[in-house]
């Protein structure tokens, strides 16, 4: 086994399932603790800010900083403000996309937008779609946070960011920018501010479409979890492999 | 040219725009009305009953009685009837949709639906998406009035029906099944009810991928107007052709 630096985890699926925690999970993250070695959480829900987050992850026995925990928000209002300076941005979201926005001073605003960012939002009407349909035909670019069709809750699927955001994009004709799982934008953003090399880092995760595929477009090692909604014989038949199966982190030895 | 009987107008962009009527078109209604032709008008606009369908033609100085007027709403309620019997419906839709089933005497509900429609709804929200979502992945049908993914406004394009019936079918992995145009199911309905030949029917709009495409699938002539959203050189190109191009209908000789 290679000496990894930082491991990035996954959250639903990898970390927790739904409102319990995965115990396997958990013990391995302490034990990564104790010796001394760093932990990230790499996850595509922005409608959460990384102090909520931290609060659900303490609620499962895990102590993070806001500082291990990267959100398609942050990295979103991050891109937005690398690529776009002093842009004003239409947003279609809710608190954790919000907060990343006010945090790093990019204007919202409800007209003439040069960005229109789409994050997950259960307030979302047929108002906001249309707002975001004509500022894109006017020009501006089209930003989703992540691009998961729909997530999986315990009464079944619900629609994800990712099919509004792919609604936009059909009315207009435009394609959009992701910057989630499997953009390999979140890892980027680690590996450029801690200054980690690409074989020191691990990304962990159950959901081969979103956590693999941005570990192999990164270009780092990868670990499935057979403790989520996606299971290894399915992934098995896909052509570019993780470089681990586990059936749970207790398989995993550091 | 052949003897047609019955003329098959689509409404925006053949026989007015928006708010303003096409005069060519108005005046050549009137001639089939003198000539005791029949004429019909074909609608994917599942948000208007029949009567306040029946008003907007009147302002355009256009008199047609309510059994004139096929919409994709009405033709809806009649197929889920047919096809599903006593079936409970979950409807995402407007007063044209929601009036058509009342009058098919089909209940509408909230929980459990056996069959989801969807109809142009600017008031849809998460939750009723979510609704939608449920209930088909608990195995009810998913109709949606009509296709288009978006429809022309003054300020540019709105989403349509079918961007959020799309968005419903891919986060349940469901084929839905459309009523409106292109496909046939107004134009059959029109000759189960009248007894016409096909040869006797002809349909007229400016909108290729609906108008002309549902008169070539159901099998009857054609006539593309230059007086909408698509142009006569787009259609040109398609490989399945209008039987008859005109500017307006001012050329067209009965």
């Amino acid at each position: 086994m290679k000496q990894y630096r930082a491991f990035c985890f996954d959250l639903d699926g990898t970390v927790y399932r739904g409102k319990e925690a995965i115990p396997t999970a958990v013990k391995f993250i302490h034990q990564l603790q104790e010796k001394k070695l760093d932990v990230f959480f790499v996850t595509n829900n922005s409608s959460k800010t990384p102090s909520q987050i931290r609060e659900t992850l303490k609620q499962f026995g895990i102590d993070a900083s806001e500082k291990q925990i990267y959100s398609s928000a942050l990295v979103t209002a991050k891109y937005v403000k690398e690529r776009f300076g002093q842009a004003k941005v239409y947003v279609i979201g809710q608190d954790g996309i919000r907060r990343a926005f006010q945090e790093q001073n990019i204007g919202m605003v409800e007209e003439k937008p040069d960005v229109v960012v789409m994050g997950i939002d259960r307030m979302i009407t047929y108002e906001k779609l249309t707002k975001a349909c004509l500022a894109v035909q006017n020009g501006a670019a089209l930003i989703g946070t992540n691009e998961d069709i729909r997530f999986p809750t315990e009464e079944g699927f619900h629609p994800g960011n990712g099919s509004f955001v792919k609604l936009v994009s059909q009315v207009c004709n435009v394609e959009p920018i992701f910057m989630g799982k499997p953009s390999p934008v979140m890892l980027e953003m680690i590996q450029q501010e801690y200054g980690y090399g690409k074989e020191e880092m691990l990304m962990i995760g159950d959901n081969y479409d979103t956590d693999i595929l941005c570990g192999i477009r990164f270009g780092c090692d990868t670990v499935h979890v057979n403790t989520g909604v996606v299971k290894a014989e399915a992934v098995k038949e896909k052509e570019l492999q993780p470089t681990y199966y586990v059936e749970d982190l207790s398989e995993f030895h550091i």
